[in-house]
């Protein structure tokens, strides 16, 4: 594909194109980083990019940029095709999607899959081999469900999902439009609830559901519950990397981001916009605000009020755990000057 | 469902059903939270719950509640159905078990499953689509295999188990009596041990087996791997939720509890009744005594004896955690005193 | 088997056979710990192994001890068979993979698998029941796949692996000879990618590769991503354990060593023999040095040297690490002692 056809998208883009030159108009095959690209590959820089160094060396035919004299001169210099965008990266991400077509599966349904009664099947599906899909389902049009994936009775998948291989869908879940649930993610399993009893662990049953609203993306591996009544609840656009569990009666707002190993305990309500870096922990029944971003491993025990950056465990603000962290290396010190004063 | 039927089924149970009203015998058709329960539902309160006073909202009609006086004044007043039982949220859990009776899969074996030579099958089984079974495999009655479950050879599975859909049970596996299996759990892969040998890792045969007792949950997406000799040992009562991962050689006791992404290294061996929370971690070998609690995200490196409540990491008393944690946020201006005093 | 079978195998072996006695030649079925060992079974104590004290009430046949006076004549005085070696747990290893000789599946490919178009499979090859091979895939020679495996399109797969059953290797994923990808385990799934835009989070399409080396360990339920552009890379010789997260985009050195949980954001580089222990966390494009060793549930949010070895949350020294610990638990009096200070 030509540079000028790059151009073109990124013109009726989001990414705010402010100006370019076709320079020799070079043929770009794919999107590489900066340190790494070579000939007919086209990579962007970020704002105040520690990697704008890599530019001088970089053998690459085109760039993304932002709106920044310095860049703009050392792309000039090296003649390349370059484009200032608002956004480089969002414009990155829009030329990736041109350069790499999706390619879906043929809308067919495999003769080895197994399906159920009184299963609704939109237009336009593709249902992989050895796959299984309960009773009393709904699969939404243009959906895709690869190898492997297990649909329990009375699940609504609504339009427009893709479902990969060997993820598992509990009974009674719903799940909205464009959503991605990756490899052997568990949505809607028995939540983690039981009662003592003195002959040992009595179940609850776990009679509620999950509901997954539209543009939710789950990751592999990942969990999510569903409760002894009511529901668990992801909110639209909210994505979800690999391996986090959402525990039964969670509630999760609208556009969050949780990232890999995320732990959230039952009855826990997440706000919208809020980010959980790696690992972090959130307790049982704790009110997370809209927009909290809380720093990886963080534990999160108590409530916290909305727009709140957080670390620690157990949280703090961000601010003050940074100054204490750097002070929990003194501890050797201060423990032998407290000791001095003790024996004076 | 009439109140009535629920009141005879209570007083039948083990939650020790004190005292009842009928009211006008409402028709109850599922569970719900205190907070959101509706007309015909029922939900319950425990002893000293704060969501009490949502009662006065509620529209439920019906209403388990401890023996307390202002509660049952306030249930009169909202002239409900109301029952008194002396642990209310495990009547909860019988009251829901009678109104959401499990459906279980007919008994038949599908004919997409693959079922090894020498395979003993019980009565009353059900095997799922695209379901596998190795050699000399014995699967108990009353057992119900989910689709898309792999069984490797040599594995016992004793009577009413229930393993979901696509987990998979590696060879020498021994699972008791009325176990459930969630979804991707993986029981009795070779456990992680390597030599470090002058050509790098060389693997450890791990020739011994998983035993896993009854009445056993393994959440989804749990791992639990066998040892290089001997077993690891799930005991009977045992409860483990999602993502956690037992190490080789492992033994859990009796009735123990550990919530999601808990993490046991190899050979640790932890007693009965132990509870370990979210994220909570144990090195290798470590011994954790009976009726141990650890609280999330707890790092335990060391034995801990039994009964004791533990936090932090490494783990020390919980009494005693909360007060460094409280002082951990002071510790600026600790080292600023200090800093004070040595200019002084 | 005969315990001197063994010895000739510990001879042409690589653990260094300084010495040994037949005594009475017995037959050796299996391997078993020091302190459960019985009759006919053989076991083995490292060096300044705490349980050699076990030895004296074991029942066991033969044992393998390093070059230890008081160990000799404790097993001289039992007159049980036993060997002296350079490295008794690397003889272990020897000794067990010649008393359970690996069962491999007979190489067929079940006809209830789905293999795609223009895909090239080896000699000697195993492909279980309601496995999924996509277009354009290349099979490598004695290669087993366990059942329900799924292969998405334009996967390489050199010689002699394993995938065990229900794994999920994602489009365009490269693994090379000697490999075992455990049960559940996802390589090559989409990075989590997102630009933030007005509307919400926007995909960034993930269009690398994932490239797994020679002899790499894979564990169960563990999963590694495909970055945006370029690779992800695990070296040659690496063990990965059971639910670890590698992020998009991450190097991984050759024959390094991660514990179970592990999880590594995108972009980290982490050089050769690193040793992570369980549940480390590596931030963002951080660097670990060649031969790190990182204690358990330590966060590495900044580069780190070559060969350190680094304890806690942000990483520090070990040495510092444990002496601030120990100071930890002392926060409460440290900080009575500050407080009495400013009353004077």
């Amino acid at each position: 594909m030509q540079f000028s056809e790059l151009i073109s998208t990124l013109k009726s883009g989001e990414a705010g194109l402010v100006n370019y030159k076709l320079a020799s108009n070079p043929k770009i095959i794919r999107g590489a980083s900066i340190e790494k690209a070579l000939l007919n590959e086209i990579s962007f820089i970020e704002k105040n990019n520690s990697l704008a160094s890599e530019l001088n060396q970089s053998k690459l035919s085109a760039v993304l940029i932002p709106d920044d004299k310095e860049l703009r001169t050392k792309v000039e210099e090296k003649n390349i095709a370059w484009a200032i965008l608002k956004d480089p990266k969002l414009g990155f991400a829009e030329v990736l999607e041109l350069l790499n077509p999706i390619q879906k599966p043929s809308p067919t349904i495999h003769n080895s899959s197994v399906i159920g009664n009184n299963v609704e099947i939109g237009k336009n599906i593709s249902i992989g081999p050895n796959t299984f899909i309960g009773n009393n389902c709904i699969i939404g049009d243009n959906t895709i469900i690869h190898p492997g994936v297990v649909i329990y009775d009375n699940v609504v998948i609504q339009e427009c999902n893709e479902l990969h291989a060997n993820c598992v869908i509990h009974p009674g879940t719903f799940i909205g439009k464009n959503c991605v649930i990756h490899s052997n993610a568990v949505i809607g399993s028995e939540g983690f609830g039981f009662v003592p009893t003195s002959k040992g662990w009595r179940k609850m049953p776990q009679t509620g559901v999950v509901i997954v609203q539209d543009n939710v993306e789950v990751g592999c591996n990942t969990t999510i519950d569903r409760p002894a009544v009511g529901e668990t609840l992801i909110g639209s656009g909210t994505k979800i990397d690999n391996l986090v569990q959402i525990g039964h009666g969670v509630s999760v707002g609208k556009g969050c981001a949780m990232a890999a190993q995320v732990g959230i305990a039952g009855g826990a309500v997440i706000g919208d916009s809020v980010i959980l870096a790696g690992q972090v922990g959130v307790g049982n029944r704790v009110k997370v605000g809209d927009r909290v971003i809380a720093s990886s491993k963080c534990g999160i025990h108590a409530d916290i009020e909305p727009g709140q950056v957080i670390s620690g465990f157990p949280a703090i603000s961000n601010r003050l755990w940074l100054r204490c962290s750097a002070n929990f290396k003194k501890l050797p010190e201060i423990a032998k000057a407290i000791r001095k004063l003790n024996l004076e």
